[in-house]
């Protein structure tokens, strides 16, 4: 889809610490005629026919996994769906096994979510497919980042200096990490909300810390990111409750109402818990881009798959 | 297939009631050619190719959803599965916010079967894609009503005035209800058998009820359908027991013998349960169109998914 | 693939038992060329272009379902996965009546693992589909046998006269049973070391029984084959504990040094139970063949469906 294929593809596609920015770049670009196909009658090009993606879910996630799938499928690969609690990890196969068959499947594509930080880098390490974290632990989740600075650079002509406030436990989010990574490299300015506690140290040279909305508000950020609370991870709780957490952080109305008034943008990786992180009027604010995220979520992981196929292909495509 | 596309499509199909007959009748025409693709060696046609097909089954349902998912392939289009109980759902996104998600990705058809009847319309009304409802609560299940009736077309040459005897919980069946309106809309009488408190007044005008079995078949149904007892929904029963059901209204062996002996054809939407709506002996009877019926079910629905192309698409195959 | 197709075609594979040996080795030497694809950018081929195959599987197995899935992806035939557990067999739906529903849909291959010897020759007389056992209870597990000894000829320029050993619970493997089998048809010797009271009296013609690995070694068997210890199958404990099968029957790091001394190769049917079977050393083996295994998976199950497409097609491929 792109000419200048000058900057040479990865293997792998495993955090965005390790991306240069002519390579997000590259990536954000290469997204843009992809997302043009979708207003098409077909939808699909045949970039990778004869490609096969195996999607390798440890953790639920309707949402990613299908935006991996219909990614793939425009781009006329097959996709397996490797579901994995009810087949060999019942079973007592190590990880490490598990690797070892997916190689010896000679799959060209592996997409991957774990609950543990770094299994996706131990899978790139030792298959020959390329690796795509689809999110793993409190470490990344690349693709998310891609499509929210895709989404940003949407609403901008010029996303260079922009505030975005991050809202929710920045210190155990992927999202938050990946996310604040990629807008830092490109240039926006960071600012965090939450308990104190829960921001890193270690970013503290670029992100900004706030305690209170009001504090975040006087910063006047030109979006607001909220963060998804994980309602379903037990057992590690940051706060007393839902309602406290809304109280104290959530976008309640009064909050809403001020945003509206500064026309500031919004935007959450999904889904939403209504009522806790966001009041149920502010779904349908027409500066909401969580909508906009889903759609361009696709488009971002079209590029990332075809920047992962190996020049060499793209120049034998007979093969 | 069809040569006289005159009938123009629609966005949606979600119940029988809104169709017209010329509609039914078109569909009814359509799904003919495309059985007949069923006897060649490769039953695939392209019609669909590059489309997207999401489906989307809050309600297990193997027969149906494959049933969709060998349709759509056999159309070449894209299917991608949108396992809701592992999903989101468990993550408490609420219906409206999965719908904006859906719209998002822009997926070309949803075909949605939901346990609370309405659904579907909702999803319809919120989304530029064609929806096809799979059954919606007590509501409608119109794929299944197209089915049975393309069948009973397969059986009689002229079906203007043939007797169909529904037996069961008509109330609680959106079978019965999106079967029997197609009958009434096409000319056919419809008799039922049940619980006189289980049969629905206001349809009290094109319904003839009957208390037993006896005074059914006094009035020499050409056809006895045989509802489904939903085992599964346990907490609303409507008789006592499985063993009473089948004494009062299942197809016992005497029934089945008075039924064989008159040559009345028998059909129920599967899967049975045996001993219960149908005894064993019977399921092997010649005149059974159980089997039939899953066999013009893929038809159908291919004739459904077909004719919810837009005209402007045919118009410009080249898109 | 094969230009030689003078070995006629079946319907179904539903064992090793009684296919000839002809038509082993037209499978074995059909699918070498498949592999070979393996190694190209596009692995894929035209040959089931239209084909419906439908993967039914009523015990979890991710490794066997996947693998059968990619090699029909590859063969370009359109996949539709079954799922029982979460569908009709939940609300009692009987196996003769989901044979009916299957014949009904007309796929062109079911692709059945059931816990229950003998289901898969069930449906594979009452549908017109090839139908292919992927394992049914402690019958047969025919492409398990097939990628076996597809392994060995890639790993011995001549078979027959090799020597074989099967550690484990021969009685009620499927693997040791179509395997072993596959093994004497083809001329090589086979030993089995186990619990004595495990060892089939019937085959007791063509196996050598051993009672402990001083017995076996000494027998110097080419290949051990480690058979997989069921830790998900309770209630039928064969032996006291999975620490005590692995002191009497597993490879223990010093029966490992003893086999890598000798040079002797090693089988696994996967996935395996660090610990149990196999001391964690052991994985990384020179001469492990576990992975070759699974690679070899794909391509002999491509060879099996592509056998059972009628010649008839093959000669009309216009259809």
């Amino acid at each position: 889809m792109s000419d200048d294929k000058r900057i040479p593809s990865r293997k792998d596609l495993l955090d965005i610490a390790s991306l240069s920015v002519e390579e997000i770049e590259h990536l954000l670009k290469t997204a843009i005629p992809f997302k043009e196909l979708f207003k098409r009658s077909v939808k699909k090009v045949p970039a990778l026919r004869g490609k096969t993606v195996l999607n390798l879910f440890y953790e639920p996630s309707t949402r990613t996994s299908s935006s991996f799938e219909v990614a793939a499928s425009r781009l006329s690969a097959d996709v397996t769906n490797f579901t994995v609690s009810q087949s060999s990890v019942v079973k007592g196969e190590s990880i490490i096994d598990t690797i070892d068959t997916l190689q010896a499947m000679r799959t060209d594509y592996i997409v991957i979510r774990h609950g543990a930080a770094g299994i996706p880098n131990l899978i790139a390490k030792h298959t020959r497919a390329s690796v795509v974290n689809a999110g793993d632990g409190f470490h990344a989740h690349p693709t998310q980042a891609l499509l929210d600075m895709f989404t940003l650079r949407e609403v901008f002509p010029e996303t260079s200096g922009k505030k975005v406030l991050i809202v929710g436990d920045i210190l155990h989010s992927r999202v938050a990490r990946s996310t604040s990574t990629i807008l830092h490299k490109l240039g926006l300015q960071v600012g965090v909300l939450g308990p104190s506690t829960l921001v890193p140290p270690a970013r503290h040279d670029f992100m900004r810390g706030f305690r209170t909305w009001d504090e975040a508000f006087a910063w006047q950020p030109d979006v607001v990111y909220l963060l998804r609370v994980q309602l379903e991870r037990q057992g590690e709780p940051f706060f007393p409750s839902l309602g406290e957490y809304h109280r104290v952080y959530g976008l309640t109305t009064d909050r809403y109402r001020r945003l509206a008034d500064e026309g500031t943008w919004l935007m959450h990786p999904g889904p939403v818990n209504r009522g806790v992180e966001i009041v149920d009027d502010a779904m349908t604010y027409e500066r909401s881009l969580i909508n906009q995220q889903v759609e361009n979520g696709i488009a971002v992981r079209m590029a990332v798959l075809y920047w992962l196929l190996p020049d060499t292909e793209l120049r034998n495509p007979k093969g």
